[in-house]
């Protein structure tokens, strides 16, 4: 059975096709938020302090962290993503317990990310693109740390799913020759827009089921692609995320203050049997309650979080 | 490809692995409902006007009939139930386009609906106990409609899917005696709460996908018993819609007035690639934004549909 485990100093979390499905909290990073940038070149983290509790406390068991700021003072990332990148990790994993993933196209910026990571985080990304891999997977061997394999290589990103599943099976097997076992490649099979081909849903269900049962790996995805350009996203999120686990998608790299979809993910934990008792579902269904009643979600998942996992008495309600 | 063909006098509704989910309507039922049970008995149909209307502008593709209701006047369904179930029918078609879902333990009742329904309805329901399939079979062959077959029988409803698949199957092949198609048997492999029986789903989803590969079937299901004596029930229904959709499930008997599930439904058929250029979820995000700013779905869907958004009323614009 297929296990990627991931470790803090003091948690580990599995991804694996009996497992619940992990979410890995995509909002510390500066990408297409000027805001959080022009902080981060100031030297002010408290956006990225507050991030990292919000999505711990709304169920991220992952968080992302991405350091690609492009410094007004400075335009050369290679220079400037290494010591942010080894700053914000320091930073997140003091305040929070949860594995990283140490996200960014700077090989510089991985490696200053993985000398001061405790445990085991995740490597986002390597591709199918040849100079890539070859900065990569000796980063990753060297760590021993399991890594995002995105299906694109030196042609693009193809429409046609056999050469994802290609691309796909080329990482895993060029892994291999560093010595990484398939069980630490998450491949990102990548989510096409749904208004831009119809297709898109259908080609990710049979890709997911066909990484695992042919190459035998878990699967991660940017969640929210599916939906580009159409009205209501998160009903459409809120629907391709039990589908895509009911495939046998296994983690997403998403926003988890989100709450509509993040209620689709523990309902289909539930159905999946993946949720011992229903105790997770139970518990939720109180913040849910809360929800409806007037509460924001994640304020209310941060009172039931300070309760005490909210098990076995009344969280208190949170104020809006 | 199987197809169930289902008629009103002017609309065609197929089920079928390529076509949108079809939602069967099930508020049109007095069990559990004291007040609709008196109003029958008392000949008021303002209610049934009603659900009527409202289902249908909430998305219902065919409407179930169920005439159940114990007269305090007279106990015996045998007599009471079909004179009810042909006022119901008539009544129930020359309000709506839909075609109608004839549902009742007595056969009487099912063969009193057939003589008067238009076009092609859906008789719900034989199982495999030998008593049903002898009654129901040969009023199914006689008027030459599809049939809903719930896989329990003589022996009751197994926890065991492979026992649900043999009834089934075995429902399927009596048929067969009768001349009845596969293609005209929509299998109810019967949802057990989750909360009772965890692993109540993937029990599901693999049975719909093995009756729709090695029997061929168009599948159905009350869909909300999955989520049975939980809190949080529509976040449970709502996923749990797009995973069956996604294992092949072509139809459920649910409440269509029910938002969270219709959105799952309208978002897992986009995703399907059976709601072509999204035009069907475009429709349905304005009906959404309307209730997001405090409208009832309901209320929003009536709106719609009589802006010429939405289909079904008599009258309005029927599909050839």
């Amino acid at each position: 059975m297929t296990r990627t485990v991931l470790e803090s100093a003091t948690r580990t979390v599995t991804l694996g096709f009996d497992e619940p499905f992990c979410v890995i909290g995509e909002r510390i990073n500066p990408t297409g938020r000027k805001k959080l940038a022009a902080q981060l070149e100031a030297g002010d983290f408290s956006t990225v302090e507050r991030d990292a509790l919000t999505q711990v406390a709304c169920g991220a068991a992952v968080l992302d962290v991405n350091a690609g700021v492009v410094y007004n003072s400075n335009p050369d990332p290679n220079i400037t993503e290494p010591p942010l990148m080894r700053k914000m990790i320091e930073l997140v994993q003091g305040l929070v317990e949860v594995p990283l993933c140490i996200d960014s196209s700077v090989p510089g910026a991985l490696e200053a990310g993985l000398a001061v990571a405790n445990g085991r985080p995740l490597v986002n990304s390597v591709t199918g693109e040849e100079e890539r891999m070859e900065r990569v997977l000796p980063l990753v061997a060297k760590y021993n740390v399991p890594v995002v394999a995105i299906s694109n290589d030196d042609t693009g990103i193809s429409e046609d799913p056999e050469v994802r599943f290609a691309v796909a099976k080329k990482i895993v097997e060029r892994a291999a020759d560093y010595g990484i076992p398939a069980h630490d490649i998450v491949v990102d099979p990548l989510v096409m827009p749904i208004g831009a081909m119809a297709t898109a849903g259908q080609q990710v269900f049979a890709l997911v089921r066909r990484l695992r049962d042919e190459l035998g790996v878990n699967t991660t995805c940017g969640a929210s692609n599916v939906s580009f350009g159409l009205p209501s996203r998160h009903g459409i999120n809120a629907a391709f995320l039990p589908m895509a686990i009911g495939a046998g998608m296994t983690s997403a790299i998403m926003n988890p203050t989100r709450i509509a979809e993040m209620e689709a993910i523990r309902a289909a934990n539930l159905l999946m049997n993946h949720d011992a008792n229903g105790a997770d579902w139970i518990r939720f269904a109180k913040v849910l309650e809360q929800v409806e009643a007037g509460a924001d979600f994640a304020e209310a998942s941060q009172a039931a979080m300070a309760a005490g996992t909210g098990r076995g008495r009344r969280g208190g309600r949170a104020r809006a």
